[in-house]
């Protein structure tokens, strides 16, 4: 199998450079990549573990073709694995005119491996999750009419740095009032004004791997339909993480929420997935999306972040990271849930 | 041609969302994006001028090719181009059932178009040089012994977006020591100490647009060594910038900086091309490494960064952005080039 996928390669390997592509065979594991990680390359490998031989060159097209003809190498498979999905038609065209064997297509089989952390991998998560908890909690009196999204998102990210985090795990959301209803806003130059929904997305990275969780709060009075999405956008998050338990199907943890929020009449306003796998990655398998038939296992770290759009009004959206667990769940991420009311007092 | 690179279609169409495809033909162009953007998209699409029709749903390949089969759509065309080294090998494949044209591999193609910039553009990049040539001289005093590389990191970014950018254009990389050795480092824990040589490669993101500038100083007093690579990379550096006019090769500009490095013996240990283009990606056309035939044009915006790596000792690197010119080209990076000596009295 050739493995093109760079978080992949750092799952096997331990490698975290831009540029590299690992083989896997029966008889032999080797990384290639180029002069600029000559020296962090074969450091890394030795720091995981990894006894991947490391080649240093610049076409690893023809070092992998190097090693499939090579009489001591691996015994000239016929068929050779690609991430169909992770690799470039280009550089599949480069292996298919350097290669003999038959390339296969293959779809997420490491990415399903990764969906299941170790203790120490959910150890990273949690204290990335922990670190937001805390540093929303510390900054909840910055969130005031006047401050701009991007004011605040910065803070968060500040804030995360100072609590030991690398950084963000993504750009952290912050959006206001119109621009709420925008499922993947980002923090603009929007001011916080009195009566807007606000969404904070926020995550942190933590040696590699990342949380993901998301509150509502409106500044100043809510008028009745914010309250009701809250609750309802609220409560569907709660239905959906009670579903969460290992022999699950991901799909039926979006049914939980999906029908909670049809239910009370917002079927079309919930316009995204219900949640996805999160780790090195911010998302990656399982996705927890309708009728998706994978089932869930103890140790999956996922999440559950139902939500409501309204075009030109603003949204809710609730989320939380959670583990997998034979009989439930264990969440990691605690902020509190309650619909809060920030100051509608502008900051001079 | 159907267009999958994320930064191609914001280039075309202004569009910023994480998943879209563009069709391009001589009739139509239509933006093929999800839900989540559903208000953004047009949005976007609007405020920058673009004409292109939005589309939303969930399986780009059956829109695309229900438009390639609608009689009122482009003409049944026998030939579809696509980005091959920007479109993956899955999505091929599903395009190659779902249509009955031709798939015709491209390459940097649109690349090419977006490495010539305009006024404005250029009026962000210069916008990003200045903020970042500014908040490393306000930060220099930082840089003593006892302070580690992410906190230095960490305070550039700050002062970046405290100066109006969006962030940093890339990881911003301190890499003091034998960190210094290894061209991609990034900032970690580790903490100056005297004597070591500490690269700083930072560039600032306005509005899109990313700046990119590396600077190389020393703690303490620097050791004949030090003073010999950082001479030669800072003058090979001068050759290569000398060397960028409109009409020349981009290998040419590698030419330069290479033979003066290998000149004075460290030619192996140059491990890296000299430079790339820079825009809304920080790597983008052309490539300047060595034998690349491409031709400068006016307008591009390049790096040049010669650089010096000797393992477990340190490294040297120094860069600037330029533009290319008619008859030469103009700095956007203006940061001072002497070897700075920084503190060695540790902090407290």
């Amino acid at each position: 199998m050739v493995v093109t996928d760079p978080t992949n390669i750092r799952w096997c390997t331990g490698f975290t450079g831009s540029a590299g592509v690992l083989l896997i065979s029966e008889d032999r594991q080797v990384l290639t990549t180029d002069s600029r990680y000559r020296d962090q390359a074969p450091a890394q490998l030795e720091a995981s573990g990894c006894e991947a031989e490391v080649l240093i060159g610049s076409d690893w097209v023809a070092a992998v073709a190097a090693i499939l003809k090579d009489p001591n190498g691996v015994d000239n498979p016929t068929r050779v694995a690609l991430e169909a999905d992770r690799i470039v038609w280009a550089d599949q065209r480069r292996l298919a005119d350097a290669l003999t064997a038959d390339l296969v297509e293959t779809a997420g089989l490491i990415a399903e491996l990764r969906s299941v952390k170790d203790e120490a991998e959910l150890a990273r998560i949690e204290t990335a999750a922990r670190i937001v908890d805390a540093v929303l909690k510390e900054s909840q009196d910055r969130f005031v009419a006047g401050v701009s999204e991007r004011e605040l998102a910065h803070r968060l990210d500040d804030g995360m740095r100072a609590a030991g985090a690398d950084g963000p795990a993504y750009d952290t959301i912050v959006a206001s009032g119109p621009n709420a209803a925008l499922p993947h806003a980002r923090a603009g130059s929007r001011r916080l004004a009195n009566g807007d929904l606000v969404v904070v997305d926020a995550g942190a990275l933590v040696e590699g791997y990342r949380s993901d969780m998301t509150r509502t709060f409106v500044v100043g009075s809510p008028d009745d339909r914010a309250v009701e999405i809250h609750d309802i956008v609220t409560r569907a998050q709660a239905e959906g993480v009670a579903a969460v338990r290992a022999g699950v199907e991901a799909g039926e943890i979006d049914r939980a929420c999906r029908e909670f929020i049809a239910r009370e009449g917002y079927g079309d306003a919930f316009v995204h997935g219900t949640g996805h796998g999160v780790g090195l990655d911010i998302h990656e398998f399982p996705a927890v999306r309708r009728g998706n038939t994978a089932i869930l296992s103890p140790g999956q770290a996922i999440t559950v972040e139902p939500g409501i759009y309204l075009s030109g009004y603003g949204g809710v959206r609730v989320e939380d990271t959670v583990v997998v667990t034979e009989d439930g769940c264990r969440p990691l991420t605690k902020f509190p849930k309650e619909f809060v009311c920030l100051s509608s007092q502008p900051t001079i």
